[in-house]
């Protein structure tokens, strides 16, 4: 594992990693912050952020503003990259497909079925490499994210019911299906059978029988790609026929950026806090 | 003045916006962020933040944490550029001299005497560019700074003392005439003759009489700068001489990037607040 950044921040320290991955073949970047409380090494609850179309582990980092309230509440905050990237990895020219835009599936499409394994790179290898450097405590984990990233996080703790205390997410995309973005993305990593996409589309899996015991959503009323794209009207309905207790916030006069994602960072912290430390 | 940002966040909105300035004779960028309590046109006060080296207004804006505390305690912050930028004006190749680091002087030295007038720019021009377009109460400003922004906020505040309320700094460069910083940047804008230095450095400005009432200064104890360019213990010392209460505060750990300014940037809001609210 090969040090990026190491800086004190808020009485923790924040860290950048690279490492090789099974799963995807590449080397993958992610960032760790350890709150005070695991400077002795004593192990905290982990929260996981995926992030959306574009960015890297750098983007949350640099803007999320997630630093002091996980400093006061003693969580761990982990970022990873959003694709595969390198030299060898395929590309596209769009920036919603290829790399920055995993998707968080495993392709079974040519090219991208060799390295685009975002989802056993979450699920079954970055746990077990943080854990290998980092105090965290995998007996508390929750989730969220961003866009792609809240699509990440719903559909990864859908197939994952036992795993995380609590999940959230941040103008998600609810029902890649439905959706532009969705479409382009899962017919190019997965093909044209629309059955095999219903795995990584949280409106489908809850359609499909997939629970969770809450869930939190905030998404900015001014966002750009609420009607197209996001729909978080397909989520409250699925939710409300499932059973599911969703808590949906419409925040007025907030766009799709990290000023949206920073500004309910700290809510969202402390509602994933209120359950990994219960 | 173009729009460049529009953005809610932490209940108030981020701007981003571009003007043509007098002072440098070229486009120069700011951002500010208006605070709810202003949200209805009510003037608030203001803290002007001067950016270090390579910075935009953008680094701080992005990375700077301050949204908070200033949504809290009703505070307009504004971040203007660190020198003039664009194809016509004067540049080096190194990172410490020409565009990204004005030095807050007025240059006197050709090519840069042109366009190299960030002093008049940031004392005479941006209050009143800020203010015809936002609702700052200029009766109540405080300034801060970070390294090359900090020198800029100390001269800035030690020439004009009945201008701000309060004064504070991350990481200053307090001393640029006995640094190679500020002895290249110096020596290249205002040329040989140091005694024309004298007004552009903080420990001589308060040597030769300039007055502060009070200053906080937080300092990262684990700075890579600290020994050879930042030098705080020459402040301490002049301000021992001149009976200027210092709030000096090494922290441990910390270095010289925005994981520590933002760290510490509630903390210098707070005690702007203090002083602007009282």
């Amino acid at each position: 594992m090969d040090t990026l950044l190491v800086a004190r921040a808020h009485g923790g320290t924040q860290h950048a990693v690279s490492h090789r991955s099974r799963a995807t073949g590449t080397d993958m970047t992610f960032s760790v912050f350890v709150p005070p409380q695991a400077n002795d090494g004593t192990p905290c609850p982990v929260v996981w952020y995926l992030s959306g179309l574009t960015c890297t582990h750098a983007n949350v980092t640099e803007k999320g503003e997630y630093r002091r309230a996980c400093a006061e509440l003693g969580l761990i905050f982990v970022a990873p990259d959003t694709s595969p990237r390198g030299p060898g990895v395929p590309d596209d020219e769009a920036y919603d497909f290829g790399q920055g835009a995993g998707f968080y599936v495993d392709a079974t499409e040519a090219p991208f079925s060799t390295h685009y394994r975002m989802y056993s790179y979450i699920v079954d290898e970055l746990p077990d490499a943080v854990a290998s450097a980092f105090p965290v405590d995998l007996a508390r984990q929750s989730i969220t994210g961003h866009s792609m990233g809240g699509h990440g996080a719903l559909t990864i703790a859908l197939r994952n019911p036992d795993r995380f205390r609590s999940v959230s997410a941040f103008a998600p995309i609810v029902a890649p299906s439905q959706v532009s973005w969705g479409e382009k993305a899962l017919g190019g990593y997965l093909g044209k059978d629309r059955a095999t996409w219903r795995r990584h589309d949280a409106v489908a899996l809850i359609e499909d029988g997939a629970r969770l015991p809450e869930l939190l959503v905030d998404q900015g009323a001014a966002d750009s790609f609420l009607k197209k794209e996001l729909r978080p009207e397909l989520l409250q309905a699925a939710c409300a026929a499932a059973g599911i207790p969703l808590t949906l916030r419409m925040q007025q006069g907030y766009d799709h950026s990290y000023y949206f994602v920073s500004t309910f960072m700290e809510d969202h912290l402390r509602w994933h806090a209120e359950r990994l430390l219960a």
